[in-house]
């Protein structure tokens, strides 16, 4: 039996405690400040308000206050918390986590660092821990998880002792945990399964505007995702066959069917703007991961390119996304144009739009790839 | 321009008028004797009952009794039969095919030859023509080939110069196709994505039968099931990269969404009996085009595997699918046991169960695989 806290009683967190309980381990679910509507339910023994299933027996309810109590003697921590919070929530707990053996994430996405470099995930944390970080990637709705029901992921880290722990910890016959030694693989392809559903999720929106489906459109546009983003965990160190898998291939077909990210490019494809659909969409202090992980993205897939990591061209549909996303591409027409190969429509007279928010927000970095390098 | 003799006017056939009719081409739509009434519809200037379109200005319409008249001096003619009827409706028109240049199909699936050995159906029309045959893949709805909304397939075929005038006759603004030389692999796709989604299409019954979604278990098969077809590609010499593509990816993604052969992975899940939800689902002479293609694919992947083509444990999901299908398997925990790697469990008590039909279906190649090796 181990120890295991996990932190951000969100969804993903919260249902987490299901295979881990079902292990016997000691689970303690610690919420942030954010969740303190959450955690007060949860102590008073209902039912998670999203998750609607109630927390397994023996589970142990932290508040936001409670962090050294909830920390003290786990020997794995999970960072639950959304992509847009992980710096500022596990920042002030860097003391805290010391005595953690692992940090294993389900939080993903993409930060810019203090050089203005953009980080991954893992790499934020490792800049707060110095024990192993473990990946968690996959087709993994949480409800799902809470419930019991079959899911099958992957656990990915450098250290393989570290992801073998984390794998016995969670592992049950309804939780199916893979081994990978490809964290960048599975970071890429949990990040940027996000910016392509948005993408996807376009061509939902135009048969909601047009009373016409655009089936062929959304299904050509899959495999060309699944390549890219291979491209791009390569360009980045990571494996291509790795976002076949579960982590990309898999978990960009669930993301697809539902959730923000999806509707905020059924939203675009129904004809509203992108940065008014993403900012109705934003709730809570959070930022649709998609509209974000575009931006980054396509930074990152610039610099591939400009830096011989990729060949030119291997990146139409991020292209055409972050063209839509940020620079008022008409939507149809510009992901139409990458399927065939045929380059995003001229937009030179089209002025970059950021997202709304400070410079520390993804907006900085499309303003910079926008400027920097080509579309 | 053209002329170009498309030979069935299902759905798929008559669609494809619309791309040759926008490039100008000279098009005749020939039905068979199963087309009687959809022909007399449109000879009668009516739209086709199922697309809900009118035909493109131009195209000529032909009875089944006029394939003479309809092929005279056809450069191109389109196979686009149902599977299943591919050898009984071709083989009688081989002295008028003999005239026709290249034969592009867009029929799929398996046949058995004379030989007791599984054709591919392109290896089924080269017995009846001795010219080039290119076979189309990818995510193609019919009703949105038509209605000229954005589609993308794939071409391929051994003689790279028919590959192009195929292409160059159909390829449109709206219908764009990419040239393959790996006929294999995208016939393989083609075929099997229809039994993969009935595989998918069982965790959709899941949810209907249990209230449960089961959306992980549906996503988690989905990168499995292309790895399994590219695999099986290999074996019989095609590209595991063209099952990634359009022709296997693209398509089992739109193929998961609606359809005949998702429906009956969805009533499987939701309890039926394969057999009887397999009968109860086909019509008009038809069969479900994944409940054939899981047998044929089946005893493909077990020569492969005792040949030493493809490794011991490479088609767990297919494994599961056949004992499912054919052996009464129960659908989830066969299914989520591919997934795990854990094998299909024991079925050594259950008969085998065959198609309805005589010994030429499918019935007798599945039971040959089920005696010949293991599951």
């Amino acid at each position: 039996m181990a120890r295991v806290t996990i932190l951000g009683a969100g969804d993903m967190g919260t249902a987490l405690a299901t295979p881990l309980a079902a292990n016997g381990h000691d689970v303690r679910l610690w919420g942030t400040h954010l969740d303190r509507e959450i955690v007060g339910l949860l102590q008073g023994g209902g039912p998670h308000p999203r998750l609607k299933t109630p927390l397994p027996a023996g589970v142990r309810v932290f508040a936001d206050g409670e962090a050294g109590a909830a920390l003290a003697g786990a020997e794995i921590a999970v960072v639950a918390v959304t992509s847009s919070a992980v710096r500022s929530v596990i920042a002030p707990l860097a003391s805290r986590l010391a005595g953690v053996g692992t940090l294993l994430t389900v939080a993903k996405g993409f930060e810019r660092g203090p050089d203005g470099q953009v980080l991954l995930l893992p790499d934020v944390l490792r800049r707060h821990h110095t024990g192993p970080v473990v990946a968690v990637g996959g087709p993994s709705k949480a409800n799902e998880v809470a419930a019991g029901q079959p899911t099958a992921v992957v656990f990915a880290g450098e250290d393989a002792a570290a992801v073998a722990r984390c794998r016995d910890a969670f592992a049950t016959e309804s939780y199916h945990v893979e081994s990978s030694a490809d964290p960048v693989g599975v970071e890429v392809a949990a990040a940027m399964k996000n910016a392509y559903a948005v993408a996807l999720g376009v061509a939902d929106g135009l048969e909601r505007r047009t009373g016409r489906p655009h089936h062929n459109l959304k299904a050509a546009l899959f495999p060309r995702a699944v390549a890219e983003m291979g491209a791009l965990a390569a360009a980045l160190g990571g494996q291509a066959t790795t976002v076949a898998g579960l982590a990309g291939a898999g978990d960009l077909q669930v993301t697809i069917t539902s959730g923000r990210n999806r509707l905020l490019g059924e939203r675009i494809g129904g004809g509203e703007a992108a940065a008014a659909a993403a900012a109705a969409l934003a709730g809570g202090g959070t930022t649709i991961e998609g509209y974000a992980a575009a931006a980054f993205g396509h930074e990152l897939a610039t610099a591939a390119v400009a830096s011989g990591r990729a060949a030119p061209g291997t990146f139409p549909v991020l292209d055409a996304l972050h063209a839509v996303l940020y620079r008022a591409a008409p939507p149809e027409e510009t992901l139409w144009a990458a399927v065939r190969g045929t380059g995003v429509p001229a937009l030179a007279a089209v002025p970059a739009r950021g997202m709304a928010g400070d410079g520390s927000t993804p907006a900085a970095g499309s303003r910079r790839a926008v400027n920097a390098g080509p579309a």
